[in-house]
């Protein structure tokens, strides 16, 4: 293994008396929370029991904004300008900002949610907006590790903003060095051996075996993991356990 | 006139394609505009417009947070945990915050709005939860000017909080250095020469003439006026230019 | 057993991506479904999936309406006037009515939640603008049953609008024949046993045992039980079959 | 003049405590009330209101559902499956259907707003799921005039469903029969006698002149005036009276 890889996951996604995932099992082994702020899922009370849990566990804390959507999850494209786009970021990174000095801690990182990352990858103009808010923060902005990735750091430099690139646990990727759309058989890997060994090839190899079977090497500074579900969660603990091993 | 004595108007009221208060009007002759953040009305866009607008005139910015009740523009008093209080000020005061720092500006204090507002005064435990949020700002806290002001310096000094005392232009007071309540007859001061002669004897004098026809001594370091309407705008413009002339 | 009780329980209760409930296990072994209405849980989609669901088990369909409050899930009280009660009862109710002629179904009663069902109880005039919305659609409302029915009754005959009485099946009544406040310790059963008891007494002898140990007639169209969790889906299921052997 | 034109627009498009329009100047003049269900504007207190003033003026009432999007209201595409389209025009036209019965009146036609009306004429899926849940209220659904009406009545037709074909009174059509689009210099007209002239010709002699300068019969049951301010309102009142002294 070459380089340290963090595991990064969404968080915080109830809202209200509604309860979505399974934090307290989860906090404990990811490295990065994305902790929604209150437009696609969580509400202020929410985020600062989050907040705590993360503090609890040493976990580092994540802006993770999006549309304002609770009804869709935030995972419905909804036109906006580019000066909305920059403003609900601010907005949503500034709540959460302040919930965690309330709670003598910070924001280290923003990863748009949903809708609006797959915006931001597919559309420079709301790459440049949203980079424009992230900026402000001095914090870094996680997009997706693609063949791309020199021209989003490009796009980033005129921001005087960092990046972080992300890897998915879960989808098969393209020779190409695009995900395979969802809409394609296989896309979405199911079996917790096929999510195991894909995130092992990433750590060790820096690479993934894509969907065509070829080996393509893959930048990333962190892996996105998912904990919907008890086996979800095992499997993350083992990748942990592995990682320490490791390091 | 002893003190220099400021004057604050609600701002940022509109949200969405709805309109609401003359802002462009009004925003040249206060020197103060409380912002509203999104929970009551604003919205991230109206609240960018609304800083910007701040801006071109040197108007100092304050948070305006209230209740989650657009529908009820956040005059109905909803019950809440003291730490859901806290939470809900940080995250608006936040947001506003980090709008203000993209635009290059910052947040000068925080007034709470509506049914929060008149909770924070009637209610001990409310305002302590409110001083708490605002405390981690380092900015001060805006309150009803009563006959109970060192009660609050006490509190908020537990806090390390500054306060700014407020009198109202428009509503009548009691002897006991309460305002009348609005269900009283006269307690709203609808003639624009009532209102004009409240607020030049606050400056002139720090003092109110009661419903009941007595003198009573107010501590103010602001005026909070009305912009709703041509009338009302006039006589801001014109209180600012008899202000003026003083200073 | 003198009379044939029936089995209500809330139902459609998620609200975009969040679930709540498991309304799946519940449908079959309850008499009537209180479904939500959008307004503190449920949105158009969740709403027509329960009702297809409803009719899938021959489950009698009630509107649940409930003050404008997800984040809160209708469970704080919050300021209306009498006409904006009426409006916001017929809102919802109208809305669960159109999805059910659509399924080729219809709404078969209301029954208010939360803290509108509170202030039903608590305030007549509530009462009164529930009862005159509710009215239009020429179907019962449900209420708490108490040692008040009669009053109730006779408000409800100037509206001609007929009524329900629910009793519950896990709060301890007080000798006057109001529920004992949550405040008071035993005033909510939590072991399935005394859950179960209390059920069989209602449909069996007409009474419960108050928390002070004497024995309270109580009127009872219904029953309103929980399906929050396996235990308490276990338990619906044990008094459907007994009730079923009686009838 | 040929056949009797009725005057249709847009009311109730107030939202809590923000008004939009002057629909207490506009409703005496115009036939048809297209009014806002709470989704993209209005809530149910305004709705209420905006029907007792049709009431009062015998206006008659259609339902005019949008997307859930106060903030952007409704005029942001937000996609959806077809049975959630099917399910919000149900909710939303059912609300207004039973206020209106509380106020014992009744809505006679639907009219989608915004992006909704948008993605109805250009998407012939969500047409057919818009008809489907027009068609259940037994009342016409009105959409745009263009030369694609018979292929809009053959699918109508297949749910059984009435339509009524609007023409604009403030947009520019194309030699081709659709509307200008407003990217295109000249495709909304501003200045008021362009606006009378196209409705005295549709009202005359059931024609358009296009943008390119040529004469396009037009198919109209109604047109679509707006009362946004003073002179537009002059406008609509000078229409009326110029319609009465024809009728």
């Amino acid at each position: 293994m070459t380089t340290k890889i963090l595991l990064n996951c969404d968080m915080g996604e109830s809202f209200g008396n509604w309860k979505m995932g399974d934090d307290e099992s989860v906090m404990e082994w990811v490295d990065m929370a994305n902790i929604a702020c209150g437009f696609h899922a969580s509400d202020p009370h929410v985020m600062s029991k989050t907040i705590k849990l993360a503090q609890h566990y040493h976990t580092q804390i994540g802006a993770h904004p999006g549309y304002q959507d609770l009804v869709g999850f935030g995972r419905r494209s909804i036109p906006h300008t580019m000066d909305e786009i920059s403003e609900l970021v601010c907005y949503q990174v500034g709540a959460l900002q302040a919930l965690c000095r309330y709670h003598h801690t910070s924001v280290g990182y923003v990863k748009p949610h949903g809708a609006l990352y797959n915006d931001m990858m597919a559309n420079t103009d709301v790459f440049n907006a949203v980079a424009q808010a992230v900026a402000e923060f001095n914090i870094p902005l996680m997009i997706l590790s693609s063949s791309d990735n020199q021209q989003y750091l490009d796009i980033a430099d005129d921001h005087d903003l960092p990046l972080l690139f992300e890897a998915f646990a879960d989808r098969a990727y393209l020779n190409n060095g695009q995900l395979a759309p969802r809409t394609q058989k296989g896309s979405v890997y199911v079996h917790q051996d096929d999510i195991y060994n894909q995130v092992m090839q990433i750590i060790n190899y820096g690479s993934v075996t894509t969907i065509e079977g070829e080996r393509l090497p893959i930048e990333a500074d962190t892996i996105c993991v998912h904990g919907d579900n008890p086996q979800a969660i095992a499997l993350i603990r083992k990748i942990r356990q592995d990682l320490n091993a490791f390091n």
